[in-house]
């Protein structure tokens, strides 16, 4: 099977799959499934929270490689302010992320632009940018989570 | 009308004559040339480095006119990485930021995603998402720094 029927195989549909294979990934800790929703281009950058830049798939793939070896990612995306076209979707959201301290679970809220292009192989993230949210996010999220997806 | 015709009567041109405008429009702290830089969406969204997440252009303009008001904002956008498709661009990059400190001027590194949407008024500017740089886009900085425009 060639790499694109491969990956079209594993992940199809909307933006909005795209968006639910990738929190998907992260809450199961597949990293494989966590890749294939990424767009083949050198330039897709992926940004953690307080982290660097990581630019290009292998250096995407190594972070989440590293971040699966010490547990799953157990973060939800809520609150999704969207701009589309017919090729591509930005999607700006705040993620309730439980974070497990020695004193047990807590919840951490992040702020996440992703960006997805009409692909050839279908619909694929080209960016992730996160950084940690604010009073103003946690405020919100306290307010009565409303989860699009 | 041709096509070249009809792209010459669109304002401002490609992403990257948007994406210059709005710097030059920061530098410069001209609010009206910054706010005619975003697309005409309720869901356009800004993030600034460590703020919450401003929806919609009267958030945007209003803080923004707060800024303007302490001073314009002297951000050059350097080492952008860039995903493009026919009707959209994805722009990660590497702001390097004057501040003025009462000991004279300091260098600040932010991390910012801005995404351009080809819309009926022209290529508009859908996210801006910044958040602070890390050591390694200090080191990048250092490392000599590439103005791409």
């Amino acid at each position: 099977m060639s790499k694109a029927k491969l990956r079209a195989a594993t992940v199809g549909g909307s933006a909005d799959d795209i968006e639910s294979a990738f929190y998907d990934a992260l809450q199961k800790g597949d990293l494989d499934k966590l890749m294939a929703c990424w767009a083949d281009e050198d330039d897709v950058v992926c940004v953690h929270p307080g982290g660097p830049r990581l630019v290009g798939a292998s250096a995407i793939r190594a972070a989440f490689e590293s971040m699966f070896a010490n547990g799953t990612i157990q973060a939800r995306p809520t609150r999704v302010c969207k701009v589309e076209s017919l090729t591509s979707a930005m999607h700006n959201l705040i993620e309730q992320v439980e974070v497990m301290m020695p004193d047990g679970p807590r919840q951490a809220t992040v702020l996440a632009t992703n960006v997805y292009h009409r692909t050839p192989q279908g619909w694929r993230m080209v960016v992730h940018h996160a950084s940690p949210g604010t009073p103003q996010e946690i405020q919100e999220g306290m307010d009565g989570t409303q989860v699009l997806h």
